[in-house]
């Protein structure tokens, strides 16, 4: 039998509120097996942003990492944020340790290439450290992701926090019995989005086709809800989107 | 025989300057043997904290690391300039690892405690954590370490990068033959301050004393020099203080 991996990702609404940062770092510290942890950025890369006099470029809706916002991505998910979370865990116990993609090489990936849209400083990971992240964890170090990697050619790349945790769960499950579990503010995937307690507490890939077509899944849910099928095809063992106070709660995700 | 390491420390004017910078990691790439690199700041933390509308505390002149300081600390120092740092060495084929004392317990500090002058976040190294530091260099990362440490109590705290860079190479004396190095943007200990020609190129503690005396050594070159003699003291092979693009020039510094 393989070791267990979790790979936990939390979303920036848990990092802007210390309470319930604090709240699951304490869960976090106590879990059990080898664990691997992913955060996002959240508002404080805006307000930083505004502050520094920057006006962040949207193309479609979408925003653009030009390279005044990748220097706050930086500085926000590579220091202020990644630091801050790995001294609480070294507070609790966790022997953290702090990583970029670039750190170590663990991560590497190749910057988006401008079609339609030039997202500018975005990387699409490439490769995954395995062999890395595998004696960081045997050597009981708990790896705290934030959501930059690198090109191998100098560049650091805005990455997608969740896209990030799905490809480490991946490419670990190769040695690892790996679950990922997406912690945020909501209880689960929700029936009826404004219901706490219309959590759907399982879902295949057949029910999830059926609520897309419905629309009971919709937004920021779906891509989230996308890259959980890919992690199931490609290896990962369970995938949970849950509360962030309630781990073992929420929607356990499998593909039957 | 023991293994070889150098401890390089480079200043914030460096870091300032993107081709100064890029030069130096040239030279860093190729230097032979175990190696460790210390980061200092810079303008870029005061730019940011007067962006964000931030105003320096100031006690007898000397600077006060407030809540807000810290923040900017981890953003500039954690953030921005190791992350950077990082993904130039990768770039390199140097496999860096981005630390801040709290990064794997690598660096425990005490707050220094308010006395005439209460500094605020600012910690007093207490402990390396050599095991840790000789383990990643076995691996052949390199660790770049930015000037943060940590207390254990979940609280990061600002620390001299002169500081941290004589703590390791005194710490790693014990495994390894250290050389410390200090780079900076003048070509060593001068004995005019305004003549860069003037280079004394051999420094033992008895002329130090009387240079000292005479008011030819001052200013910020006056705690250099005490680390760097302390750190003779205290195990360390070898320190240098030279211009970051000769680094096996400038001021060799020993005992007698």
């Amino acid at each position: 039998m393989k070791t267990q991996l979790t790979v936990f990702k939390i979303g920036g609404k848990v990092l802007e509120d210390s309470a319930a940062l604090e709240a699951f770092l304490k869960e976090f510290s106590v879990w059990p097996g080898a664990k691997i942890l992913v955060h996002g950025g959240g508002q404080k890369a805006s307000q930083l942003a505004k502050q520094m006099g920057l006006t962040p470029q949207m193309v479609n809706g979408r925003r653009i990492t030009d390279a005044g916002m990748l220097e706050v991505a930086l500085m926000v998910y590579g220091g202020f944020y990644n630091k801050t979370i790995v001294a609480q865990l070294q507070r609790l116990g966790v022997n953290a340790i702090g990583l970029s993609g670039a750190d170590g090489n663990t991560i590497l990936a190749e910057k988006r290439p401008a079609q339609e849209i030039d997202f500018g400083f975005v990387g699409d990971v490439r490769r995954v450290n395995q062999q890395r992240l595998q004696w960081l964890l045997e050597s009981e170090l708990v790896p705290v992701f934030c959501a930059l990697t690198h090109d191998g050619q100098g560049h650091l790349l805005n990455t997608n926090a969740d896209t990030i945790a799905t490809e480490l769960a991946t490419a670990m499950s190769n040695i690892y019995d790996t679950q990922l579990i997406f912690c945020f503010e909501k209880a689960g995937v929700l029936r009826d989005a404004n219901d706490e307690g219309s959590v759907i507490p399982h879902l295949n890939r057949a029910g999830f086709e059926a609520l897309r077509k419905q629309n009971v899944v919709t937004d920021g849910m779906l891509p989230k809800l996308d890259n959980a099928f890919k992690a199931l095809q490609n290896g990962v063992k369970q995938v949970r989107i849950t509360h962030v106070h309630h781990l073992n709660q929420g929607t356990l995700i499998t593909l039957d």
